[in-house]
């Protein structure tokens, strides 16, 4: 499903939808999550095994340096994740992030932020993505934090209902 | 400045500070933390290289399923390596998150959430923490996530002063 | 599956296995990996959820400084984490590993090294597992890396055959 | 340090060494671990922030299914991270991998095996890179894992000696 360009430096992916209708489906499952409107979390791009997400600067998520906390950077790229990874996934799976890691780059502080996630390898169980955080400051844009994350399919098996909870 | 026992199962670290009022310094730092009031996490105990965190169930910070977002978890669990972190560095350090990883075990619901960090190797520069999260309904309480942590004490330097900023 | 104590400080999972002959299948396992005679890492304990691995101090897997490679630690931590979550899954099952991250506390020397790993969270498809790398020089036992992995039980499913690269 | 263009896609960061003689420096470093040798493991690419090394196929490092060990791989991909770090760092400086993660996206099968690594972002003391393993068999070119790593430089401090061992 993974087509690159044997030699090219920046080889990029390019991913098949498996369900025609992936765009609705994404914009549903991150429009259900309340901390999405809590915090201002939109979607401002999306394709097959991408998307973009925007976040203002909103001073009470911020730690002791009045930058934005790490954990709700991490909210963002974990969205940014998963959104790429479900936009992939088969119309009737539910999804599930197993695991993610964050490196923090630089602090937090922007006018606003910029999140943009991607598809490594897309699975029939395991997806593996990564995304990035950049901080907005007047023209300039710097990269604060990169993620790598490992998202699950949840499918209906027989006999056995797929439940986030039962992993 | 670690003391293991050979052969203990669960060989537990035993920590001497370096600065004895290392508890107010912890208290004051996490609570110049705006996003701590927002979530509502407060310190449960504290002593050198150990803090447990609490955090009540609140609906504007869940996902599709109305479980507490990964990263609201990530914010909690990531202080709790901080504040265990902060607790053994000198009086004059600041601390800097470097990097983190969180393994999602269950879903994140409950009637409020416990958080325990606990250094596992400090040092002049690095500290390596961990920290679990526990999700408490009615009397019962279940793991749902751990956190592997990288922290940093940022010192003076002759003529360099330690910024968050300038790693 | 897990029984914690709760208000117990170090709360001890105990594991029930789903496979009597669980201990053979993890030394078959463990047996058939040519790196694990090269490397001359033994199993050196084994019960349901949890392992402990040996390995002798050799001179061709060094690296600049002449301690054992952090990616050869990370051979013997990840089989650590695969034995750990190997033992729990049921008889049919093969075994993946999906991540891991290390955290390397102290360099890699010693006369031998210890290899303690565990399941932290057992699954029907993940299993949670983390391991510790000890080196023993004399009478000394050194904590000097942790590692967090995330293993994945492969089963047969009607008609689909578990195959390790195929997930 | 880094560059990037406002708006691309991929913006492709481009790195200043801060010492002319940073490829001998590199090589020697990577030429002195006794482990590249016995592996195999050989430079093919290197520049400022950047490296490609190579590896054969081994039967003796493989695992269960005849696959290469995913710690043989992160053997590769850490010295990738490393050596792309340590192009960037001062020429009085020694380097120190502090933690890495690697996620397994497909088996390690193959004649024979490529690893980039790049600096994702270069510190004064802490260095972000990611590096990424490829299989080759015959004409075909396959991403089978990735990883994402911190490197520490370590320097003379006055009055401090920098040793890998006293992080």
């Amino acid at each position: 499903m993974i087509v690159t360009r044997r030699g090219a430096k920046e080889a990029m992916p390019s991913f098949k939808p498996l369900d025609p209708n992936f765009k609705r489906r994404v914009q549903d499952a991150l429009g259900r999550q309340k901390v999405m409107r809590t915090l201002g979390i939109e979607i401002a791009a999306l394709k097959a095994g991408e998307i973009t997400l925007t976040m203002p600067y909103v001073e009470s998520y911020t730690q002791q340096h009045d930058f934005v906390h790490a954990g709700v950077v991490a909210i963002a790229l974990d969205n940014a994740c998963g959104g790429a990874a479900f936009s992939l996934m088969p119309a009737e799976a539910d999804i599930l992030t197993v695991e993610f890691k964050l490196n923090l780059l630089a602090p937090a502080r922007g006018d606003r932020f910029v999140f943009k996630g991607k598809v490594v390898k897309p699975g029939r169980t395991i997806t593996v993505c990564e995304s990035q955080a950049f901080a907005i400051r007047g023209s300039e844009e710097k990269l604060i934090a990169t993620m790598s994350g490992t998202l699950m399919a949840l499918l209906e098996q027989p006999g056995i209902r797929a439940r986030p909870d039962a992993v």
